[in-house]
């Protein structure tokens, strides 16, 4: 007997988002440089929570109520907030057991737009095979959503999700029709012997060098760093990698 | 003293055109399979010119009216059209010297989309050194505008978009900050040395194949059928390659 597989997309932007939303989707959301490589690293580093929060006004609020906030917009930390979007701002010694509560330019809004869907789960090269083993167990269609810069295709987070892409159809779980699919994974092959120096190439590598931001790229790039797999469950960020029965 | 250049984008997406309009730009509109081909075709033939309706509804009343009508949706041709939106309906016996009205599912709408811009032109591997030629001839910014698929990325035309992004490029008359522009060039180059191989892999050959319309795909991909420049110039696509002082 054949077995059924499920449906794996790629969203190229936010733009887009609408042609692909799923009730039955997990959704993969990709913010390379920087949010979701950062989340990756706090929840790594022992933050208890991150509350991902849409607008700078909700991230304000928060830290009135007195939270550690996390808040940048187009690269430079908002002036309330405790820090900004780079990984190596989340260290254990600042963020271990906090809750913090966290807006970027892209990312969270991201987080936000595809709420209605069955799972939502932040990708990285950080966490990429933990996330792919996850994705595979759970026997459901997959929309990885690249975040991008306002609305524009991003090469770094495309390139990620050729990545991402190539493990989930080599599990021969998924299959896909969808072109995106198609040239995210060639994309990846064509950068993957040399991915930080293809990635050289990408508008976020000048954005980020024009701030003296692009420290964290070759952090952000490297595979393998952690095993969590954090979840937006009641507004909140959390590792479900060794969840049961999510 | 050092050239300035001039910038070129890739739109992959009408969903994000409104990030790259720009009353400035040249818009050169792409949708190979098959609208932008067949406009090509059309007016090598012949065609006196083109006028693009963006609604079955403008396209209805035109028939009425007594123009000859081209009109599909899904690849269907509508039932009041005198034909669809293959090139191999445009033939010189039935078009030369006529006035025709033409709507398609994805390529009409973006023409309307742009209206605002400089010029709008279209193009095609049919028509793309012609094109090229003309660009780099006006001295003025590109967008190259990806009609897609229901504003989904699509293989073909961002394939396309690299192809002639490339020759823009060589010619150092221009410049990208483009995320879109690299990752189209790019798949250009993957695809190019079996550009109808790699076509097989998007997901437009398949809705082609489904309806028995995917005879005319090759044709679509063969470069340098004609040197006209079709451009949207009082509501009509007429030639242009030729004109002085544009």
């Amino acid at each position: 007997m054949e077995k059924i597989k499920n449906r794996l997309e790629v969203c190229l932007s936010p733009a887009i988002y609408d042609k692909h939303a799923d009730d039955a989707n997990l959704v993969v959301i990709v913010d390379i440089l920087r949010a979701t490589s950062t989340i990756c690293a706090a929840i790594q580093n022992g933050v208890k929570c991150i509350w991902p929060v849409a607008t700078v006004d909700e991230a304000r609020e928060k830290k009135k109520q007195g939270y550690m906030v996390a808040s940048e917009r187009d690269g430079y930390v908002l002036d309330f907030a405790d820090f900004g979007n780079s990984p190596f701002n989340f260290t254990p010694e600042i963020v271990k057991g906090k809750e913090i509560v966290y807006s970027t330019t892209n990312g969270t809004r991201c987080i936000h737009m595809a709420a209605h869907s069955r799972a939502i789960v932040i990708g990285s090269f950080l966490n990429i095979s933990a996330l792919a083993e996850w994705l595979i167990r759970q026997n459901a269609p997959v929309l990885i959503f690249c975040a991008s810069w306002k609305d524009r295709f991003s090469l770094e987070d495309t390139v990620f999700a050729g990545a991402l892409a190539e493990r989930l159809l080599q599990s021969e779980k998924f299959e896909s029709q969808c072109d995106a699919v198609t040239a995210s994974v060639d994309l990846w092959n064509l950068a993957k012997p040399d991915l930080f120096g293809y990635i050289q190439k990408s508008a976020q590598k000048g954005r980020l060098a024009s701030k003296g931001l692009d420290d964290c790229i070759e952090f952000c790039l490297t595979a393998d760093q952690t095993n969590v797999v954090p979840a937006f469950i009641n507004d909140r960020l959390v590792d479900i990698f060794g969840e049961k029965g999510f």
